[in-house]
């Protein structure tokens, strides 16, 4: 449809037709000839019959046949022909699942992220979704929070990369294209900062960080051409995202340039009452209209409020167009006017869903994704002929998808023990549980609200145990898969202690007290305290929540058949009485270094922890060992148009293939405004065989030294700088060099 | 002298003694005829002899033959005869001690402070000193920065009344007067926000909370007069306080009207160099004068540049001479033209220091200081004819002063052990050390730097326990002193874990396995995690750092001859992984109440932990009981200029007299931005005899409705409110009205 026919549309529609449109409703209550829908929980909402045969676009609807029923339903009455978008939260991955985009963030290869979003986005499309709520490219800072599981880290320009890459994923170079999905960029903004790590908690941040390292990636996200922003649930400088009409306005709109959708998040308008910042829904409309939110996902402020609001002058009819014809633009761009079901087909998601190459990427990207925090004697790749117990919760365990995996079936992913029968010993290897993964005493809570039944009796659970000591005892190696309840991270699941279920933490002492041949592999949304754990292990894995391939995947690189490779994109702390605790931290005017507080204590520490976290950003094993020389810079000098190369050379000296991440990191010595210690400006993965070295050479150019001026605008200083490359962001291998 | 003077005076002085004028040394630089000083560490600040024969003022001296000779020395090589000002950090005291100020904001009776204050002011007087680095007013909302010892907690309306009641005890109201010092309002602004409570670390609050939260205690000083304001070491949106124009002349100078002193902290001009905001110290000095800093404290910033950037028009002498004349105004306002000794007297300070009436008014004020957590069984205060024990590293430790204490002698102090033998049995009292405040494996450093040394060899240590476990074994109820270093709480004593040093909780853990009547008594600058103390405890004692007089304190109240009265002045958390935590939050668009998660678990909470602290703000325990009525309200709806009177009966429903701060706390139900849960807004201490009641009535006005709206103006909006009458923050006795 041309723009002039869209506008013409536009003119048409009455202004409550209009309103609704503006209204994101799910689709049962479209399809449901049950008026009890209607009756019960929609009229709670204030959702009218009519606002819902007007509503603009649904949410959680899926399946080619169910969506083409609704969508023709719909459309039969739509008096505009003005066809539904259906959108969901297709985060990572939607049947097939890849590992949680924090451990997609630590594959530090944005690459693979684009191929699964693209996976993701053919899944969905088939089966007839037109929008997904995803990528969430909050930076997050605070193990305490949930929703870190649903981030790729705490570094701005990582970030940035992996939020254009899942856009560019999604929606490939033209969203109309078949197979591809709008992306929604959320949640803008700041969503991450939540004091305490409390989720939905205040956010309290500088002006200054708040655009220097919080806005960024969501820029990434619009540049890449996402069709979509949300709101955020949390304040920015006191006003709710969703009427706060500086951040949507001034800011998305006018600095970022943003003009695709700005959808609420779910009931976010309606909750600036609860936030005491809106009198009431129609206050709540108003505020939320002002700022240009064009979706009001599930709550009735619009539909309910906005005709009156323009009648009585409140609002200006021209917000309510301007909305909606964003809106209808977004409906033009997917080609629903012409083909209101899109992609929608029920023979090609027999063909696509959890088809041989999306189950291998899934492999693929979970292999990518795990990181090796220790390995002690090389006790892994595991030596064959060993005698191997694996025990643990999650020897056997389908719940290794992540809370936000709503489409994947549990039943579809392929577990630890599924896989090593497949390529282990049967006479040389058991598999026992040990314990729950949660100990009765621990009370949690499903999407719906439902509190999760105990997994193991009381009684069951001592035979477990003793079963579990046996074969331990009887083992030359002990597997232990173990980690957080797939419930405890994800969104509304702030914890503010990081630990390990105590029940496993139990097993964990007992079988390390007679094996001393440990090697645990931890499935968690969120970096944890792991003191107790890496002091007692061999070697750890970290493989997050691994998604439908995580079992092979584990198999794969414990047996050695794929090495690990992948990186911290946020530090784990050293306990959880240094949250937040991030590399990338502005210099303070009394840093600590190392012994320094016996002739000087008045420093910026801690008396009784280090300064640092456990595992820093950045950092991870390798099968093999690698050297890296020294840095070496091209020149001392560098002028505005110029190139300085910073190079080093990374030799491969152990004994088998590896890969081995290259990281640069900048520090600025001195600026208008504070800077931090290190800031990640680059990285190159490298695959080296035995023996075999590489020199690694970066280009850095001004626009890599630019930063966020005092006065809101980017650009560098002169002045001194020094370079480092390494591989962890706690490197030292550093070399100065003057922009001059 | 007069003003015109004073401009004759300026105009007379060279630019290097101006620039001089504005430095700030130690006093045995200029006492010292050792030239080592000189080439020594002197040497390494870069400063020279002349700039120490011109320095303005003197930091750290004390005594008033001490201080009077240096004086007299200075004074005769001083070009214009400018006396130097001393200053020193007369914190809670100055030779008599007091509670520390967490400790006197427990007292909500800022009148208390103001009186030590005044002593503080006439002890330090007589010594010689003319200005005190106090009060600290920052506010403090996380438990693990050292330095929430040193504040009077997380309410700008407490620590505002605070403020101006120990502004006024120092400088009484004309700080001319005898035994009065200047007063310096510190550490300008925000510095207690330091993120993960690390000392010196970043601050991140956004614009608005910084001002309405952070600012109001030390508008509040300023009000009441200090004469000084001293810049802190964080930076504030990006910008090192010290050179943060916008801070300082903006906000600071023109918003606050504040036109007195501006000293950097200890260094604090030459930090802004390791922040990376100054290139080297001549662009210190030029970022410091630019932002209005009078006095460069113990650097040579000022002294080694100001003269050469002046002469370079890098800065202009304008500058450097509205910087002098507010010093030379101050020395004016000291009265120290026409005496510079001001109240130095050697007579004096015997007569006065340590003087009776000021041991009483330490032990007054550490009663009232101490908040009662727990009593069970009314387990306090002690039934007469029991055998008691003490056991505990606090039972005769001297060490109860807090850090800040720099003058006071420990052997000065009453221990617990020397009161408890004045007034209790000796035939039935017991008194053990049972361990060392801290574990052999603790490093620790004093001031200096210096390791503090083991109290206790590790075999006599064994000797100890058994000791104490004899005792409590054979006593019907055991009072244990137990609690932090002194040297753990302060600045640059940042905890992750906030807890009781290891060592005492194994003390704890035994003595209460043996003996379930053990009543506790708290010695910490910070709050603590409580939870097993509480749980195994009878009675919990909060005693802070009590003082000079704390052991008669304690003792009072533990024999019941004085009655806890006080209140928490900061939340204590359930365990760290709550910090910060503090009742006036932000509403949050998805609040939390209990056992909401099984209908709607997306609500702003943890899985693990209560989102409440422990023991709230406002919370402490007397020894009666009391009951309070409902709120009422005189009417509905109140005018702009009207007034609405709350109140609320309160009871003594125990059997003897009883003490209870009745506390007002307002919520704004919808505002333009985000309001706190509550506000505390007033309150009132009320004693009443047994069976006695009082109506407590606050009279609200539009005053008292004002919040810093989004354009930063304080005012009102119209609408809803709801007050609540309560004995601690947590109360839900509450009534709304409307604004109209």
């Amino acid at each position: 449809m041309k723009q002039r026919d869209l506008e013409a549309l536009l003119a048409d529609m009455t202004l409550k037709e209009k309103a609704d449109q503006m209204l994101q409703v799910v689709g049962q209550m479209i399809l449901s000839e049950d008026k009890n829908v209607i009756t019960g929980p929609m009229q709670e909402l204030g959702i009218t019959e009519e606002d819902v045969r007007l509503a603009g676009s649904v949410l959680g609807s899926m399946g080619a046949a169910d969506i083409k029923k609704i969508q023709k339903k719909y459309m039969e009455e739509q008096p505009h022909k003005i066809p539904l978008i259906f959108m969901l939260d297709v985060i990572n991955g939607y049947r097939t699942v890849f590992p949680i985009p924090l451990g997609q963030g630590a594959t530090f290869e944005p690459e693979v992220s684009k191929r699964c979003a693209a996976v993701a986005a053919k899944e969905a499309a088939v089966s007839g979704v037109q929008v997904t709520f995803a990528p969430m490219v909050d930076l997050v800072r605070d193990a305490r929070w949930g929703r870190v599981m649903e981030s790729t880290g705490e570094d701005p320009y990582l970030n940035s990369q992996f939020a254009k890459a899942m856009v560019e994923g999604f929606q490939g170079s033209d969203v109309s294209e078949k197979y591809k999905v709008g992306a929604c960029v959320k949640h803008f903004a700041g969503y991450g900062g939540a004091v305490a790590g409390r989720d939905y908690n205040t956010v309290e941040l500088s002006e200054h960080t708040f655009r220097e390292f919080y806005l960024p990636a969501y820029k990434a996200g619009i540049d890449a051409g996402a069709e979509l922003v949300m709101t955020s649930f949390n304040t920015v400088n006191g006003i709710p995202a969703s009427g706060n009409k500086w951040l949507m306005r001034d800011i998305l709109r006018d600095e970022m340039g943003f003009d695709g959708v700005l959808i609420s998040d779910f009931a976010a308008i309606k909750e600036t009452i609860a936030h005491g910042y809106s009198s009431d829904e129609a206050d709540a409309a108003k505020k939320a209209i002002e700022a240009g939110v064009d979706i009001d996902m599930m709550t009735s402020c619009y539909s309910k409020n906005l005709v009156k609001l323009v009648e009585d002058g409140e609002v200006d009819e021209k917000l309510v167009d301007e909305c909606v014809m964003r809106i209808l633009k977004l409906k033009n761009k997917l080609g629903l006017f012409e083909n209101p079901y899109k992609d929608a087909d029920e023979e090609e998601e027999k063909k696509f869903i959890l088809c041989k190459e999306h189950r291998a990427l899934s492999r693929e990207a979970a292999v990518k994704s795990f990181v090796l925090l220790k390995n002690e004697d090389q006790a892994l790749p595991l030596k064959k002929g060993l005698k191997v117990a694996f025990i643990g919760p999650y020897t056997n365990n389908h719940n290794i998808m992540g809370s936000w995996s709503l489409i994947g079936k549990r039943e579809e992913t392929v577990t630890i023990e599924e896989a090593a029968r497949e390529v282990m010993d049967p006479e040389t290897t058991v598999f026992r549980q040990g314990c729950p993964v949660l100990g009765n005493d621990v009370r949690i809570h499903a999407f719906n609200g439902s509190e999760q039944e105990a997994e193991v009796e009381e009684a069951d659970q001592e035979k477990m145990m003793e079963e579990a000591l046996r074969a331990s005892g009887e083992a030359d190696v002990v597997v232990m898969p173990i980690g957080e309840h797939f419930l405890q991270s994800g969104e509304a699941t702030s914890r503010a202690m990081i630990d390990i279920p105590e029940v496993q933490m139990e097993l964990f002492r007992r079988i390390t007290a007679v094996n001393d041949n440990v090697i645990t592999v931890l499935f968690n949304g969120r970096p944890l305290d792991l003191r107790e754990i890496t002091r007692k292990s061999k070697a750890v894995l970290e493989v997050w929540m691994p998604g439908t391939e995580g079992g092979h995947a584990i198999v794969d690189v414990l047996t050695g058949a794929a090495s690990p490779c992948g990186k911290l994109p946020m530090s784990f702390p050293y306990c959880v009485g240094q949250a937040p605790v991030f590399y990338n931290e502005y210099s303070t005017g009394r840093p600590y270094t190392e012994g320094i507080e016996e002739v000087d204590r008045f420093r910026s520490r801690y008396l009784d922890v280090p300064n640092k976290p456990l595992y820093p950003f950045g950092y991870g094993l390798t099968y093999t060992d690698f050297s890296l020389s020294e840095i070496t810079l091209d020149k001392e000098k560098m002028e505005a148009d110029g190139v300085i190369k910073a190079s080093a050379i990374l030799k491969n000296t152990g004994s088998v293939r590896g890969t081995e991440v290259v990281q640069l990191y900048i520090r600025d010595l001195a600026a208008s405004i504070v800077r931090p210690v290190k800031e990640l400006k680059g990285y190159r993965k490298v695959t080296l065989e035995p023996g075999e070295e590489r020199e690694v050479v970066f280009e850095i150019t001004e626009k890599d030294l630019r930063f966020l001026l005092p006065d809101n605008t980017w650009d560098s200083e002169k002045g001194s700088f020094k370079v480092y490359i390494g591989t962890d962001s706690q490197t030292e291998n550093g070399a100065g060099f003057e922009l001059i």
